[in-house]
């Protein structure tokens, strides 16, 4: 068990927000303009795309041999495929621990025994308010749901003992893939700051 | 030095993008709308935020201490203040090592002697165009430039040998910057698939 970090050394003064508006939106995104004062009283507009709609999930899910579970999926954002790890939105009434293991079983045809919440993790804290829970799911066992997909996912099974080529990977670019296998690896040698919250997963 | 990771079994055939129409923009961002059809015939309209203007840079910098760089920063996207590592544009003319050094002087008061590019990152590549280049500064010495922060940063340096304590902090959230950490971490203990370009930063 590791200690917490608190590195704070100084309480700091939020910025306020003198306005803020939406200056344009779309069916899933928003961009807001923030006039800013910084409490040394200067002065900035910053652009940022706010949160919107439910909380997202990502699992990294370990087989009893040791393999990650990846998926290679169609990436609108870069138009390729690359690998990653299963994820998905938060349904109504969902706990966190059921979203990935419904998202586990419609992207790569596991469910799971045991899921833990590891971590919230921002993307581009700066420019966004986007984030995504980084779970860990072991105990597998084959269980398929149906899911909106386009097109079905090639699942990738590769080993936890070699993510250090992973990383590396032209297949893999993705900054919360890559943060959430190291994050999980780590959990699992038992370097988990707080008590996992094992769940029995629905 | 490891072997590069291959996975792909089949070519996989790229979705053709129907149409493409910008449905919104700002200063900063722009929203697409693309109509896609899969390969399977299936159809989908997807939005993506593609990226625009200039390349970027996140900079893992390590003292003779192995202490890394991390500064204390206003993240707009979340309206708190957290840690993360120096990033920024790459300037017209600059190359990606040259961008990496002058950010960590205007952010951090300090120059690396050498700089090697890790990998491009993208953030959430089923969405978004965004990424950015991961750089591993060593061979520090104390310099500073002007930046255009709107503050002085905070600066923090934090042992190497501690990372993992890192990632689990809620005082750095950033998939990117915890995703640089790890990956810097692999490269340092020399197991980086590519000869490092060790580029003499100007």
């Amino acid at each position: 068990m590791l200690p917490f970090v608190q590195l704070s050394r100084n309480p700091l003064k939020l910025p306020s927000i003198l306005n803020s508006e939406i200056v344009a939106s779309s069916r899933l995104f928003s961009i807001e303009s923030l006039d800013l004062r910084f409490s040394n009283g200067e002065t900035r507009t910053f652009e940022r795309l706010p949160k919107r709609g439910r909380e997202a999930v990502i699992v990294c899910a370990v087989t009893e041999n040791r393999e990650v579970v990846l998926i290679r999926e169609y990436m609108a954002g870069l138009h390729k495929y690359e690998l990653g790890l299963p994820k998905g939105r938060v349904d109504l009434g969902e706990s966190f621990a059921y979203a990935a293991n419904r998202e586990l079983k419609e992207e790569a045809g596991f469910g799971a025994r045991s899921i833990v919440h590891l971590r919230e993790l921002s993307l581009a804290p700066g420019q966004m308010g986007f984030s995504i829970h980084a779970m860990l799911a072991t105990d597998l066992y084959p269980e398929s749901l149906p899911g909106d997909e386009p097109e079905p996912l090639e699942v990738v099974l590769w080993p936890l003992d070699r993510i250090d080529e992973l990383i590396f990977s032209h297949e893999l670019s993705e900054a919360r893939s890559i943060a959430t296998l190291k994050i999980a690896e780590v959990a699992l040698q038992g370097n988990h700051p707080e008590e996992p919250t094992l769940i029995a997963a629905g």
